[in-house]
């Protein structure tokens, strides 16, 4: 059974995290859900990797902030594609994150989308559209998204438009 | 028949995108290439993008710098995954680039990855992983070639390694 | 009918461009105000900027935040003057949508003002700058809304200076 | 007789500048061009400008760098539109300069473009935006510009394109 | 009389410049202070330095935020000492400002002193070290002021002190 | 007696430095804590530095923010290692206070933790994974508290997470 | 046998590390130096930190660029002290691979000096003075290169001092 | 005798010192030029500070780098005022070095000027402006440098001005 792996690397991760997976429920995509640290929990994250894969994981998502190298542990575990959502709160509120979840070495991506909530939304919509390169139901879906989001910009225009 | 589509949104960053193409070639990935700007040619670079999914494209990466649009472009124009690749140079020297890449609205994510030629290499990888989810043959080559990745490190160290 | 067309790319971006639209009321100068997006209605942002140049726009002030491509899709689609106004609330606080609004491929400008409420007001002095230049009327008022600032800061000093 | 006014801080700012010129002649759009300097003349600077705009200067074009006040200066001496163009050589390579030139207080924008050679390019196509409104020969030339650059992009991409 | 001149560049800036005076009373220096804008009013601004200077000012502080031309502009009208306080609340919070008073062209330099409230109080300190050159009552206030300084370090320890 | 020097540039560092002594009280690691100046009282830190040392402080560990010289002021008066505690605050919100901490001279190395009560804790765990290469039992509870902030990951996990 | 284990991301690290290790040579401290990656070898870097503290390494110096997870990688996996030397070269020249380096979990401290060259000689001379606690003759000789240094401060200022 | 005192940390600022000392020999102003660093040195710093201000010294120049302590150990050690000359070289190329510098605890101000050459000059210039408020004579020298200045502004527009 195919489905999106969402890795946090703290408890406190979990309330922007569940904007993302918010999103693959409301799109009826499957995914599990763990916390485990980089540097924390080594072994039980390069265990969760491997098993993970076995059970069906397709995509994984890792969130982390500070020294973020979370998704960088992830891609380092898998050939699967890995998405990273840096966290806000370091030094550089979420740029340090940032660059320490992109800047991988050659031959181990991490995706990485915008910072904290944004990111954790896009994440979601990241991995539906690599799941979506064969699921043809839920590229349907992603399609019909987008007219919802265009209407919706039409929609807020009629509240405050002046038009001469 | 699936490839990947790389657009540069200008002539200058064909060094660097011939990184990325580089690799492809390298794992028999087809691909095609173009140069088509966000600004100079919309009409053009829209065009383009439905053109490429019917021929089929599955995956989508473009390579833009300064303001960095032409990522964005593509993913307000497709639901298929698309790879952003910063190039440096502008006024912050891509951290610009990266983060008019990166910072997509919701439901238009931008899986961005490092910046110029690191980048370029990483897309092309990024892109062969989630390809990989459904080609088996590819998958096989991504996971040889961590081990080739690897045995590299083991052979750089013995040129230098001092051990008691 | 000359007029002025200011464009958010997002609903949370009127409060600050009532800012600009307020300025315009106060000076008399005719403006449209709608909400488009250049990545979730990139279409209706392109017919739009083609039926207010036909209607009269002689000015175009867009404002966007995060990766901020309003001001440069309207930039590719007119040959009028765009003003940019960059927001705050990105990855650096607005200096990434500054960036991403400033650095505008050759041919192309944007013009770009200061983030947030500082730049809306004085998106709306900008046009209006432009205007004057063969509107003597308004050319007249904006000289005289020099003499009241100047007023005002003689005025400002008397409730705090310390003379010898 | 209108025409364009730019005007630099130092002698070292003329090389960039040129390419401000340049496009302009290209353009037969008139100027004027001299050396003064906010800090070191700030008198000359003053008279030129009430000179320039009693000669015709429509628009005003100011560089510098550093501390980067001349455009400010230029703003706070006439109500006619002035674009600034931040150089690049201060601590911050410019964006020093960009933050001095673009956060003018209420009421006396400057309309900013990038950094360098490539806001020198911008500013004389600004420049020659806001001419055009009333110059229907500048206007026509400004939309035969667009289809040249587009045809370059796609020139440029025959050079290197791979298609499938 | 000798005394220490203060300007700002807005009512805004009043509050933070207040921690300066303050300090200029606790040691019994003679100072004026106003408000004039380099933008809003040049002209008062430069009349201004013109007769501070006649009447007896010896040490110009300068306070202003954003693009910060004040201290510069000061700079450019008198061979006094000018000290710069930047303030915060532009796009960098400040550092903005810092490096637009710092930046200065050669032969018209500003003493600049740290961010707010830490930088008007310092600016203050700086005057009146200037001005103990030739003042030998001031000279010794600032000997003493130091003695009390540390002793209070000492009291602090004292409250929260873990000794073995 | 082996014991560790906490020292502090203000009495505002006090209660981010708690997170550092509460850390040591743990792990019954004895300690110092004092408030000296690098700048307010340069001498009492250069005779506190002598005469801990031949009390037995055998690591110290300093807290300072804006210009931030404490730790570096240390390194300069011993060979023991120093730990920087670099504080939020200045102008780029301890970025500054960070640099001004780690970028110290060849021979005086400042192990430096990150900002505010992060590293004030870390640096309490660095000091005493220095005093456990020599002392058995705090190498044990060392390793102990590994194993439960391991446990702790799993803990917080069970609390959220999503298993297929 | 008390030893330092330098361990390197990369090849291109090993120039500047020389710098750590021939200070070492140069004060007859015993060091392995290997070179192994946080994410193309990782099983890899965990056996040899394993081993290494069989052996008897008593402090780690790390040195990686980009997203910089090898200090971190090694703070993980041993309690012993982790010295952490960023490397210059990503987007943000080396602030980056600090800001990875240095923000850790709680109870993980990676003890960061100096971007690159500098960073290396001070990584050992920190490494030194963590082994001088218990190690006298080392303490010694720490105490002596203080003097030299001095000297040298003093023999470089006669080359070129001027004096009244 | 009254003169100015410039201090270095290091040989290597020499090179961009002379650029200070050459103004001040320039305008027959005498000074003292020597090499001592706050953390190699410390003892030599502090005494030269004492002997210095009894030979004469009115005003302390400090140039540093990296970590830049020197002119906040200066302002710490006398009351006299004390000018810092940021130099570049750091992680962020002497903004670093301004932070650390221009950020003093109350009552110890450093008058911070630009980075490198361009504040070694200034320093210069602010030494002087600060002696010619009881030195006539380099008073007068100082408003004809001005005039000097404001010609070669005029005398390079000649070179390459474009009037109408």
């Amino acid at each position: 059974m195919d489905f999106v792996s969402i890795i946090m690397g703290s408890k406190s991760d979990y309330e922007i995290m569940q904007n993302c997976s918010n999103v693959l429920e409301q799109f009826n995509v499957k995914y599990e859900l763990i916390i485990s640290s980089a540097h924390r929990s080594p072994q039980r994250t390069k265990d969760y990797i491997k098993s993970a894969e076995e059970k069906g994981a397709k995509v994984f998502i890792a969130a982390a902030g500070m020294a973020a190298h979370l998704a960088g542990a992830l891609a380092a575990g898998t050939t699967k594609p890995v998405i990273g959502v840096p966290m806000k709160g370091g030094a550089m509120d979420g740029m340090d994150a940032m660059l320490s979840t992109v800047q991988m070495p050659s031959g181990m991506p991490v995706a990485t989308v915008a910072l904290g909530k944004a990111g954790a939304v896009n994440a979601a919509y990241l991995a539906m559209q690599i799941l979506a390169i064969t699921d043809k139901e839920l590229a349907v879906k992603l399609l019909e998204d987008r007219i919802i989001k265009e209407k919706a910009v039409v929609n807020d225009s009629k509240e405050v438009e002046v038009l001469i």
